[in-house]
């Protein structure tokens, strides 16, 4: 079952136990180091798998930063920290890197309780350039001698934070410098104008082309006389300014550098010097191959953004013995072709990513239908706004974010959403623990932040058939928003071939085992583990009533009072914050109308999750079939305070 | 009392019922139509107040592009909405525009409820790119021809949002016009390098004096030799991408016009019309100036922004009988004067606004200590990210930004200062119901989606001498964030000249009143009207208990405890939404562990608060000391339920 390769550091890898040795090498012994270092990540991940294509890219950066930078004094903030494999195992974590992205293991992004060299902890994109900008007034405000450095990818530059921090920085004047990796891909490839932008700058030499032509027909002018020659001081000027490529970034204020070759470590290492003379807000653009020095990785950048599972070292041919598991589709897999499905009968629906086409699942729907898919680039803000835009013109948006991505659009959707009751459909993916991302990925909050917020539904499918359900009840809904939330991963199993979506009632649950002792109310897919629980208690002679709640808001208020009238007891489960959520929503119900009832709420404990498999998490917080069990003999052991008993006769 | 000026439109404007009207206009039609728009909207707004620095400034504007443009078929989508008086009054709401911003009247910003020439409903900053491009694709995806324009302000551009929807729309090509409406300001003046990039574009003219001589020596080098010709037609093709101004926005994928003058209302409808024949997204960059046309406005942008009381239409005086009320400071006002006292005290104290140096009072401290307080712009996610930085350096920022606003830095929130334990202290201002600028503004979410999120203190100070205690006891607080909400307006008149702010326990509620009947837990400054309920009902015979709970995270459970133990009922009242707020924690402690304790919450209820007086809206909505005192009544005399009875034994 467990790979038996053991990843094993080059020979002077071995040696480089903190950055403080980089910093001893001669310029050869950089090439030597950033040739191990990339080989050691290939090796461990090829055997314990996680995202590397990012990290095999800026490899020789992370040598040439910590080779440059007196880290961690001088302050390195990587952006997204999909990138940071390399700056992890040069900072004393060689040795438990492959716990990389494990349960109690290291985390597979920066964090500022794992290293003092990780000054900024990451998940989501684009916060490097503001993050580094505090740092740095910060550094002035403490009047001390040290550098600060963001290194951000080309896609999350088209997040409006990256941008709001450059025009920011740029005005601010302080000492910080920028580094642009620019690969052309996030995890899928990039889209927008600035990526275009970029490419030209990059690909085509023209700027260059003209820029030296230029200043050939100058040298013409400065022979000549004395007004031609201040004509073209002038002009020289404005065409360093404007002819040079990043005009953008200097028009916000940057001095900028580059392109250079991210993967020539000796040039990048003198340019790093070089820059640490230059005062100000300054951006140096390095390009990047993603994947690089592992082919298929360069090949297919996509795929190889991670790997889940071992690999060939060579060929990346998979190791894992069987196919994952046969038969049962992901939950992203039922949205595409469900959403396909609907847009087939419906030429209003169209649906929009915000630069996670393949995480989402929408890919699919882009190949069939591309001029009804659109991907906006890591601008989760514009893409909810936008959808609005298309509301009013009778279109129905189904907008496909991460649960926890959603937070970055949190005002859109009340504000050009919700306020102006526009029916557009949030598909809040990747809701509850998502796994090896860890605490930044967790989709742990929508439910809250959702359920406050008027002219929207909110709900939650227990199942593939529920949400295929869902999805259609939203696409006819017209009143308003309509949110979904649906985790990572692996559905039930449970779709016929060929059945047809049917509407569903809108705030109405399910009741699905009536019981006598306690009533187990359940919003989503965690209702499956409830379905275990109960089933188990039957056997052991304790009859639980399971119902299925389906909507938070509206909430089935006429299905409580039912149970009000049957139950003395009733346990809520979510796999969301226990704050504010789904079982606080029955807590306000159950308090103003059925006092004397008492809820317990299970959900998320308010504390940061750590990363691990699903599994293990939903275990570790108590939100899983075991947990469920333990909780109903818990209940049923408590006591019946002296109130219910005089007040129910028992 | 009432003033008893009139407002009457001059003979042109009167005849303007619609939009149809100026088309049918001649060009010197158009100057005396904006002649008298203007006077109007001073008359107007001398008499009853409102926002109009911004309206005046686009005067010209709106009416070329009501006469360029077939409205509403064609779109107009305002960005903010603060420019729209003009607008409202050309598109049939002219009678009805002495109404704007009172109760039941008009809105001040454009509303898709109130006209179909309010396209895309407006209030908080930087929509309009990403709405606009819905609504061209939108027109696309149904085979429409239509036009759709966006007006956006310089200020407006600076957050992320307008970034995000540039880059998207410029790679899109769809058919849409952006203007930029350059006026260098928004409420207060611009910050940002994107803002001095434009004043470098307008100002001196340098851009314009290269650009001539450039086409003036190619015209040199046309005459010369073939080889010099080719290369002198590529110079000339870069020089147009590069030298003129608006290379940022041709970086983005936009063509860009301009800059053109703004007062020029024959020109602009010239431009406009002209712009109509180019296909893809543009740019018009048109500069105005805030205030036009009002001497006292044009002088002083940032007071007279918005007027609250009459005036003078010439000469700007105040022509409000008395002061609008001695004495009574206002919660931006012991805001500020903590902020510098705590700051005096405590070097590591920063202060940080985005955009609103005034309204938050945080422009006191900017002028005493300018080297410590920050105005990032109207970028939300950037200033809390920015405060998380400065965090990681050992400073304390207090981050100053509307409960409203806050919204816009939710996931920095959570990702960046939460997830990281980081101690940035939010100010939360304008919580609770605003008053007259209505929906898009109400504080009302934020007691909900901040308590979901761990690592945070979340409190609401009673008074200002309370907002100075959580604010001395904010900064000293290390382990995590610490928000403080407080409302728009006058504070309670409480505060003793020279008192020095003390500690308060953390999580700990204060016992106000001791009751028998019923117990009132209240959160924030609303509890001043359960004060006056209290006596109210006292004088009654009604014995209620008040409990100022100051925390909703962590709450005072040990408190609720012994409620429980005296009280049978309580009711709770918050100035926020009834969703998943501060009732609502208090519903999941009691359902969980006093069952039987009847728990009624009061709050904002689930719908859309329209604008008003806030002394208006918290009477609409019941949670004002007569609706308290209503709701004692109607809990008292609902018949103790059987439960109640034979478990209290009355």
């Amino acid at each position: 079952m467990a790979d038996e390769r053991v990843a094993t550091p080059g020979p002077l890898l071995a040696t480089i136990n903190s950055p403080a040795a980089i910093r001893k090498l001669s310029q050869d012994q950089l090439l030597d180091l950033s040739f191990e270092l990339r080989d050691y990540i290939i090796d461990v991940v090829s055997i314990h798998g996680g995202h590397f294509g990012a990290s095999l890219g800026v490899v020789e950066l992370t040598v040439a930063l910590h080779h440059a930078y007196n880290t961690p004094d001088d302050m390195i903030v990587w952006d997204v920290g999909h990138q940071a494999y390399g700056h992890k195992i040069l900072t004393g974590r060689r040795d438990n890197f492959h716990t990389n992205r494990k349960y109690g293991g290291l985390s597979g992004f920066p964090k500022r309780s794992e290293s003092p060299y990780d000054t900024f902890g990451v998940g989501h994109s684009s916060t490097s350039i503001s993050a580094a900008l505090g740092m740095a007034v910060g550094r002035d405000h403490n009047q001390e001698d040290k550098h600060v450095v963001a290194v951000i990818g080309d896609g999350s530059m088209s997040a409006g934070l990256a941008f709001e921090a450059l025009n920011n920085a740029g005005a601010m004047n302080s000492n910080v410098l920028v580094i642009l990796n620019d690969n052309r891909m996030s995890i899928d490839p990039n889209v927008g104008a600035l990526n275009e932008y970029l490419a030209d700058i990059t690909s085509s030499g023209t700027f260059n082309k003209i820029r030296d032509e230029v200043y050939d027909l100058l040298g013409h002018f400065k022979s000549a006389g004395d007004k031609m020659r201040k004509v073209a001081s002038r002009l020289e000027a404005a065409m360093t300014t404007a002819l040079t490529p990043g005009s953008l970034f200097r028009a916000l204020g940057f001095k900028y550098y580059g392109p250079v070759d991210g993967h020539n470590v000796k040039n990048l290492a003198r340019t790093l010097k070089d820059l640490k003379k230059i005062p100000g807000p300054k951006l140096l653009h390095v390009v990047t191959v993603k994947g690089k020095g592992f082919a298929p990785a360069e090949k297919d950048q996509v795929k190889w953004h991670a790997s889940g599972s071992p690999f060939d070292k060579v060929s990346g041919a998979s190791l894992a013995v069987k196919p994952v598991k046969p038969g049962k589709p992901k939950y992203q897999d039922i949205f595409a072709d469900t959403l396909i499905h609907l847009a087939e009968n419906d030429r209003r629906i169209v649906g929009i990513t915000a630069a996670m086409p393949s995480g989402t699942g929408l890919l699919k729907m882009m190949k069939l239908m591309p001029e009804r898919t659109y991907d906006v680039g890591i601008a989760e803000q514009h893409g909810v706004t936008f959808a609005a835009g298309l509301a009013t013109q009778g279109l129905k948006p189904f907008v496909a974010i991460y649960s926890t991505f959603m937070q970055r659009a949190y005002d859109q959707v009340i504000h050009d959403v919700c306020i102006q009751k526009l029916p557009v459909v949030l598909c809040m993916d990747r809701a509850g623990l998502v796994g090896a991302d860890g605490p930044t990925h967790h989709g742990l909050y929508d439910i809250s932040y959702l359920r406050a917020i008027p002219n929207i539904v909110v709900g939650a499918p227990m199942n593939e058939i529920e949400l295929r359900d869902m999805m259609f009840t939203a696409s006819g809904y017209e009143d308003g928003a309509f949110a979904i939330r649906y985790p990572r991963g692996e559905a039930q199993g449970f779709l016929p071939e060929g059945q047809q979506p049917s509407a569903m009632e809108i705030g109405k649950g399910q009741q699905l085992r009536e019981g006598d002792d306690i009533a187990v109310l359940s919003y989503g897919t965690i209702g499956n583990e409830v379905v275990k629980a109960a089933a188990q208690l039957a056997e052991e002679g304790i009859s639980v009533g399971h119902y299925n709640m389906r909507f938070v808001k509206p909430l089935d208020t006429a299905l409580i009072d039912t149970i009000a009238n049957r139950y003395q007891r009733l346990i809520t489960i979510e796999d969301g914050t226990r704050l504010g959520g789904f079982g606080s929503a029955v807590a306000e119900y159950v308090a103003e109308n059925h006092p004397g009832l008492a809820v317990k709420i299970m959900g998320v404990p308010d504390a940061i999750i750590e990363h691990g498999s699903q599994k293990e998490l939903y275990r570790e917080v108590g939100i899983d079939a075991q947990a469920v069990t333990e909780m109903v003999h818990t209940e049923l052991n408590r006591l019946p305070s002296p109130l219910l008993q005089s007040a129910r006769g028992h």
